[in-house]
């Protein structure tokens, strides 16, 4: 058990730090490759996830995993923990053959540099065929997959473990209703219709300016995170002292980029604070939830940098 | 015969691969990372070398190369250089325990961060143990490679291979007696001595600008390379498209900044100009020499940049 144990945890840091290399090249490849250094980024990638898939599915973990699995009841609260979580995230990768995982990776990585081509040149025709081939994918990936229930249930998982479809509808539905009725009182009251578009457009540097300033009142720890520039925004990780998230200045006008930078920072602050303690290195030391991730993006963004008081 | 050329080929391919992923985790580190991501890029960085270690160190490939080199003569002229610099390069490596090998990748690049760090606050001592265990790990190296004559041929070896201090030693003795008389030639001369340091400062956006025209006429393909900043100045590659090299605008002056962006300019046209044809993703296409390396990159930094016309 002692060896078992051994085995999973040195395998869960060994992928954990393959998580952390391919979270860099990604992250390079949307601030500062070069375009052209688009095709080698996807070999780069692709045999990366290669190598994850590898330890993941390998037929040693997955022994070692149910041996623990069985005797779940006499180990640690921690420790069965990892075993019940890790064992559910092996079992669904080896529905996966290796070649479909490298050719997933292969295909999204070669198709973001296509994106933003597209986007510059404002021609979806270019990403059309890449888009199509990544939708052909999932579906491929959904009867690898199959999970009950509706198809996106499968999707779904992967971002939000557990949650399905039946049970968002029956939520949204509720939600819906109560919204709609809440924006319809807001929309019409006096107040609302007198408001106008606040006259206020900066340049780049201004801008870059102002979100400094929001940064700081946000106590980003620049020695453990930093911000750059992307074509869309987003945040990713490198290791639990690395987190890296991404603005855009050149949209037009001020609110766009200061919003998205308090947005990011959001999710910045979220990882960098996930307090990791006897976790470290383990699959449960990973963000649970996309769910909450954006809720804290979103709380700093709506009800902090849009607040009155602010 | 087939299946070992194939095998051989697939192997060099991934460690092409693996390379241009060790490349980025470092060129990142000295760019871009924030400080406190050190120990982890630490990991990465030996995790890679040792996966690339025991690629490169496998019976599998060792098997595959000797039946080669058994029949080196009835083999295509590629080939047969292939197999001849590979199953050199591969025997040295098998001299190297795997743990040296990742606690040299280890060593090296926390001794980084602690150098930048020791560099900025102008405290050798910070780095002085670091550097007492990366000579104590060279000696080590050497130990396990031991090649013939003086102990540096064995480090020299890397850099320029086959390269030895006993024909350095007589090269240098006759250079160091022409270039000696040859320099008094010069500083005797009355024109050498009316010289006077050009009275000439340029702020960071200043040398920016200046460098920026430099690269412009030296036609850097900027969808192929990029220029970053760094503590010192640096070469990269991380594929035969993806090329980085770094300057530094905050040493006093405008000549330090201008001319090592012409001495790293160099290095990265040297890197981008080399035609890999039939040898692309061999061992054969990596630059095969330092010194040469070096020559270019002198060649833009002292022959063009300072040159009267230019």
């Amino acid at each position: 058990m002692k060896e078992s144990l051994n085995y999973i945890y040195k395998e869960q840091k060994e992928v954990s730090i393959y998580g952390g290399i391919a979270a860099l090249l990604g992250w390079d490849q949307m601030t500062y490759m070069p375009s052209k250094g688009s095709e080698e980024r996807a070999e780069q990638l692709s045999l990366v996830s290669r190598l994850v898939h590898e330890r993941v599915t390998s037929e040693t973990l997955y022994n070692h995993l149910k041996k623990l699995n069985d005797v779940a009841n006499s180990l640690t609260k921690k420790d069965s923990l990892v075993v019940t979580k890790l064992l559910r995230d092996v079992e669904k990768a080896r529905k996966l053959p290796a070649e479909f995982v490298e050719k997933m990776t292969r295909t999204t990585s070669i198709a973001y540099g296509i994106w933003q081509e597209a986007r510059e040149k404002n021609d979806f025709t270019l990403f059309q065929p890449h888009l199509e081939q990544i939708v052909e994918l999932e579906k491929q990936y959904y009867d690898y997959i199959k999970l009950p229930g509706h198809p996106y249930n499968t999707l779904l998982d992967d971002y939000e473990e557990g949650m399905t479809v039946e049970v968002l509808q029956k939520e949204f539905s509720i939600l819906r209703k109560q919204l709609v009725e809440l924006l319809q009182t807001i929309t019409t009251t006096e107040r609302y219709q007198r408001q106008r578009p606040v006259p206020l457009t900066l340049n780049s540097i201004q801008q870059k300016e102002s979100c400094s300033i929001l940064l700081k009142h946000m106590n980003i720890p620049f020695d453990r995170a930093r911000l750059d520039i992307s074509t869309h925004p987003f945040t990713t990780s490198m290791g639990d002292d690395d987190v890296r998230f991404t603005t855009n200045y050149e949209r037009g006008g001020f609110f766009s980029s200061f919003f998205s930078t308090a947005h990011e920072a959001g999710h910045a602050l979220y990882e960098l604070g996930i307090l990791k303690g006897e976790y470290k290195d383990t699959i449960i030391s990973n963000a649970p939830s996309l769910g909450i991730h954006e809720s804290q993006s979103r709380f700093w963004e709506n009800m902090i940098a849009r607040s009155k008081p602010f």
